[in-house]
């Protein structure tokens, strides 16, 4: 198992190019946030934002489109409900990131079976909340995309029927060949399964503990894959970088809320640019 | 009568666990809001979140979704006029902050049945603003929860029945105790009446005399109490830091509004873990 | 005509009282904001609250709920469109800040009739923008409440008949005699026209000629007049230290936006108290 | 080709007058924004009121209203469906921002119809976005007004039918002739063909390759032209400083978003005017 440190980090995120323009930075759209869970999906679309993605599109419930557009003017809007925009707008994106507020009635399943048919092989999907309870609980249809898993510990029990006391390295891993899919099992220092591999994280606080983290890691990760062109080292940064901030920020707060969080993400970004004595830009 | 002193709340706030997760610090809900008054819920829900409560649910009237969503992402909505998702919910609820902007019409009173009929003999019910005139004025079913009130002194008269000057320590506290409840009796030095003890507070300004301050005093105490092992700790932490809080913006603010000490509430609560020279995680 | 100055404004704005609460700094109804405009009103009402009223309440029409409660929780809501409703309300108010947004068809009129109808003889109602343009074009009731006019110069035109170029302090005072009203002329340096008196401002700079100018500085008089013991230091106070804070923001933006001098009030309200060598409570 | 470079927008930036008002600085209307991109055209008329325009109306599919007030108090709201309000409304204006976030539906057809047929010669539309998409693939009426393009390269091409290679300055220029209007052609350096001239800009880097920068960017130059005398440097200094901030901001964000953007204007123009040893105000 390694470990996810500081310097690799600095040595994942890429630079950008001097004549790229915002399609090269990626197309991600955000799925969730029924009428009681809004804020959920607009705290993953803005920490996907705020890590670079280039265009994000947020398919949320109707009734939220006043909030997105107030705190995301930066995201398009798509109403969740109509099945048959959201089907039409997946084909054009690079990641598509499912789950935030999502919900686990009827509305939320046909929303994921939309998702899991539609998406292609080339398309990336993050199965975040919910989405891993309609996953686990329901049937859905086989996906041609690649799925990156956001579970955290309990969520992990019931995907996989390991009991907490038996979800050792070893079980987790054959587990996670069987979803042939990365997982990021989310716990005090979260640990990233990834094809063979295992990493750990090293970053991470008990002031992170408060509702909404969890979206808007899973927006970063989504930002992160939609931005580099390594899927591996996009999904290690966004873990460290993360719980990173949230380190930082807890030198100063009791609690770190998840807009706290998000803030800060272009700032701590650039200096891990720099730190590594890179230029930013080539 | 003990006075609520700096080293006192130092030693009362405490440590988060490594091993924490959200679940740690309690589940609260907030009832209120009716269309008038949709801000008093937000400001009081807001406090509760910056205290550190480990989640937030936010039962208010349906035209709020969207105000609310915006301004706190991070909390979940209920339409209030749905008593049963309200007493569903109540079911899984540490803690329930019942008044703020409440109204007094019979969807209010309906909604104040609901929370008392269905609150357990393990939940804490903290009775604020609207929910304190339909307690007096109105039949209610008697709760199996824990109460605690916050009356400002005209609430407090007509609750008890005495008037200005025969509100005395001692009356006070044959009153408290045929309500056996915990009172926060708010006035220019609020007293906290705790089963056979007296406190009062040492904090607080007239830059603080505008609307919404009692909101986020009861969202902090709802905060506080859903955190702290011990209840009594916890009110009397919020009690102080509120006006803490208030007196250290007054340094620079001719008025301080709500919003304004919501946003420092992380950053003394550090501050205040700090001083007593302990960790802050253990 | 005597000038406004620091010195004289430091020396106006009173201490807060120890034993003060909200109640003790006013109740003020914001009127206005229709389905265009809803901003304008929403920026008076902010301008109002961060003056330091104590409860702040705004009529406006109904489809801004979300918006204002979003943008100023602490301010109350009421739906400018149910005239029942408002005339109950302006009898608990002591002042009413009418025409902000408020447009001018029929609704807009009926509004304004209600206000003058029922506001009574211990109340003051300032009449700003739309409100002006009504009260000259349309047939409106007496009202038995003191009332204070913020027309610019165009408006005045139109209210006193004067073109611009007989526009002199004399003419001017006449008019005023004749209105029986508190008169502030907006101008580049603006007037005050208070009983025999005639003041200038000596504050306000070009940056802060964009719109919504107006509609703050009509709730920054709301707020000080609910608040001071003396109107004329209230409206005076009110004029010099809204353009003194453009002033000050001047120095390192080349346009003012009505949110930016909004958000300073409390900070030089409190400078202002520190100058003059006063403790800020009493 | 000549560069466009600090020193010369220093230049261009205008003083303000000590005795204008906001009717000095222009009347600008932004028409656009959806159901699903209504957050575009709230980015847009947020740079031009940051900008410094006096006056800003947003004509916005309905469902924007509460975002739109909430977001940006200072403008003005008109309901995009109703055409025969749009008609009204730019009667008046000075400049008109059409398309960010207009779509490309009947509606957004219907309403850049209704702008080209209304507005007139001494007034300036600006074509953005959807509407450059409409423009070249619909039959719309001739208009009276002058133009001004901001196309990307992508846009360029499909507007002049130049693929990538073969769009050199002098064929730009050639097909700027023909279409009599004013070019931004948005690049990693952009160029302004301005009547016989061509200018490059200077700034700029990749952390800006985000959606809704262009929006930002129409909204400067719509908010620009409002205030200067002289077009062509109205043009040129929108072009400059937008970049000019987003560089700025570079420094220490790995990607800026349009909202940071937007908000360091008016100081940065602030900047500007005092880089130059002028007086801000004459």
């Amino acid at each position: 198992m390694e470990k996810i440190t500081k310097e690799k980090v600095e040595a994942f995120i890429p630079k950008r190019k001097r004549d790229s323009y915002k399609g090269t930075y990626g197309r991600v759209l955000f799925v969730g946030g029924n009428q009681n869970m809004g804020g959920a999906i607009m705290l993953s679309a803005s920490a996907g934002l705020h890590s670079g993605a280039g265009l994000v599109t947020v398919a949320t419930h109707s009734s939220n489109q006043a909030a997105l557009h107030t705190r995301l003017p930066e995201a398009m809007f798509l109403p969740m409900e109509d099945l048959n925009q959201l089907e039409e707008k997946i084909d054009s994106m690079d990641v598509i990131v499912v789950g935030p507020g999502l919900g686990r009635d009827t509305l939320a399943l046909n929303v994921l079976q939309t998702v899991y048919q539609t998406a292609g092989k080339d398309q990336l999907v993050l199965v975040d909340g919910d989405a891993i309870y309609l996953h686990v609980n329901e049937k859905l249809p086989e996906t041609e995309a690649s799925l990156i898993f956001t579970p955290h510990l309990g969520e992990w029990r019931t995907m996989t029927g390991l009991p907490l006391d038996e979800q050792y390295l070893e079980t987790n891993q054959e587990k996670v060949k069987e979803l042939n899919a990365v997982v990021v099992l989310k716990k005090s220092r979260t640990e990233v399964y990834y094809e063979e591999e295992v990493w750990q994280n090293t970053t991470g606080n008990p002031a992170m503990a408060t509702g909404g983290m969890g979206d808007t890691l899973a927006g970063m990760i989504g930002g992160f894959v939609a931005q580099f062109d390594d899927n591996k080292k996009a999904v290690l940064s966004a873990v460290y970088l993360h719980s990173y901030i949230g380190d930082e920020l807890a030198k100063t707060q009791y609690v770190t809320l998840p807009s706290h969080i998000i803030e800060k993400i272009p700032f701590t970004m650039k200096e891990f640019t720099k730190t590594a004595g890179k230029l930013s830009f080539i």
